[in-house]
């Protein structure tokens, strides 16, 4: 089985993206009905969408949560977010409920700029337990682009956490849109977000309070493989243990590197262990590479492409991580069968 | 020849940093007599230094700048900081006078937040035509880690490259230190400073209003060769020209990438022409890679260890490329000899 952890509802029928403008637009107390979505309208943004990409490349399930960049945490208050929050959530549960072979869901959190993160329990809470969610995303920057909440680090964060550990679901640590212009969203600020956090975990001793929080970091790790002499350079210097055992065994990295080259780095200095299968389809590179001929983002075809990997390499990579890491998706897949 | 494009005076004498402490702490006005720092002073920080690092590796040359986390633009106004660059740049130029076949110089300029950069050219022309000095750095967030000032690409600071262009001397794009808790400057901010640069020229005409102007992007790049496919693909859907076209007449990467798999993805992705040696030391990771036995620094063994460069590639990423990003280079090297 091959499992995409990483996809979102890029496709969302207009009607819903089209709301949030309007709710932003009208500021504080808008109590506007909320959109009329019909089965047949997702259906439709799926079957032509993330469904058709799966069957192309043979990704056989995708753990899906709402449009990352939709999040936009910093265009609102709590209030609206946490009414944006359930109809994007609803919306990934109705997707899951209408494809249960193809799609396992992840929430989104109400977040907003400079309040706790204890204000998200409710909805992941809601999101586990009755739509059977298997993860959240986190944004460690709910301002957008100018970092003014506490690092994941801090125990700002811990009441969420503790929810988190409590439940046995895991986040990935997925910034959204940003507004400030220094920061191209999907070009800079995604992988500064990832790069951040990394650097936050491997300084903190998060884990040593939490053992069994488990955190993904999309994009490749952002700048970190890449980095990974760096890095573990700089926790010999600040006397931390060896990265392995000060934080693989919490934090994870997807495979959302679009080309050939990148994979292989990736995959030569992260143990397999800690890298799980991903495409962000239809994410943020959406075109087809004139040097392969395949699209940016059919990364299954960069996994099968490094040589040294074995058999048991690639299944660990393409499910069994996903598996272990999304402590409850072995269990709601089977769940979703009786869909 | 081997010139490392990429070293700050990190050793400088006590008192030296001692200065800017007290000048940062006693706020607007203070007039404190600039630090007294001997020729025999500066003699001992080096040769225990730099210069020994540089026999030990068998580098020849470093372009040599002030301390990159030490210029901290956010920590005061313009008057103070053009002050305080003077003094970093007066013994920069000292360090060059006393070993001038092996250090050439490269200057901070006195950035503020908010502050338009056309203020820093006179410190440039000064550093250019007095010291001899072969480029600048460029801090494209004095903010230290808030982001609020434009982005490179913005008119904002069009004065200061054409004078760049003026005096064919390139930017080092190189963040300062970080007043933002979310960012680890070393292992966080400088990287995400690489990667927005990056995403910014990407996304801009800059360099058709600007045929001629360079800009040095450290640290390998930030995120930038790792995700090399995500660029080129960002570049294709935004309708840009492919990127060796965009922007690689313009923008180089340096090598300091602290283990091997890191800098042959480099030299696997990004083109030798636009690579130019450099290790920063003694910078950012100072220990002993116990995988190896060796600095994790010491980026000239990775260089050596990439097994498909041709003796011509090496010596472009050693020697070539430098004297020709740096327009000023071979001349102000020819000059340094009879110093």
């Amino acid at each position: 089985m091959i499992i995409d952890c990483h996809g979102h509802y890029t496709t969302s029928p207009p009607a819903h993206e089209a709301w949030r403008r309007r709710q932003v637009a009208a500021g504080r107390g808008m109590s506007n009905p909320i959109p009329r979505i019909s089965d047949d309208e997702i259906r439709e943004t799926i079957i032509n969408g993330q469904l058709r990409v799966q069957g192309e490349r043979g990704v056989d399930m995708t753990i899906f949560s709402p449009r990352a960049a939709g999040m936009a945490h910093h265009e609102a208050d709590e209030a609206r977010n946490a009414v944006w929050s359930d109809l994007c959530n609803t919306l990934i549960h109705r997707v899951c409920r209408l494809f249960p072979r193809n799609f396992v869901g992840v929430c989104q959190l109400p977040q907003a700029p400079g309040v706790s993160p204890a204000n998200c329990i409710g909805e992941l809470e809601r999101c586990v337990t009755a739509y059977g969610f298997v993860g959240c995303n986190l944004n460690p920057d709910p301002s957008g682009g100018y970092w003014t909440d506490p690092p994941l680090t801090d125990r700002w964060w811990y009441p969420l956490y503790e929810k988190m550990v409590e439940l046995d679901v895991p986040a990935m640590i997925h910034v959204s849109s940003s507004c400030n212009p220094n920061f191209h969203a999907t070009g800079a600020h995604y992988l500064n977000g990832d790069t951040t956090a990394f650097m936050q975990l491997l300084a903190s001793d998060l884990f040593r309070d939490f053992p069994t929080l488990k955190f993904i970091i999309p994009h490749g790790g952002g700048a970190v493989p890449y980095h990974w002499g760096r890095y573990r350079g700089l926790a010999q210097d600040m006397g931390r243990p060896p990265l392995t055992e000060l934080l693989l065994g919490n934090v994870f990295f997807d495979t959302c590197v679009y080309h050939q080259p990148g994979t292989e780095l990736l995959a030569r200095v992260i143990p397999t262990t800690n890298i799980l299968f991903a495409s962000e389809t239809l994410g943020a590179v959406r075109g087809i590479d004139p040097e392969t001929g395949h699209a940016y983002d059919d990364t299954r075809r960069y996994i099968d492409g490094v040589p040294w990997l074995t058999p048991a390499d690639r299944a660990a990579i393409f499910e069994g991580n996903a598996r272990r890491v999304y402590g409850r998706l072995s269990a709601q897949l089977e769940r979703q069968l009786s869909w």
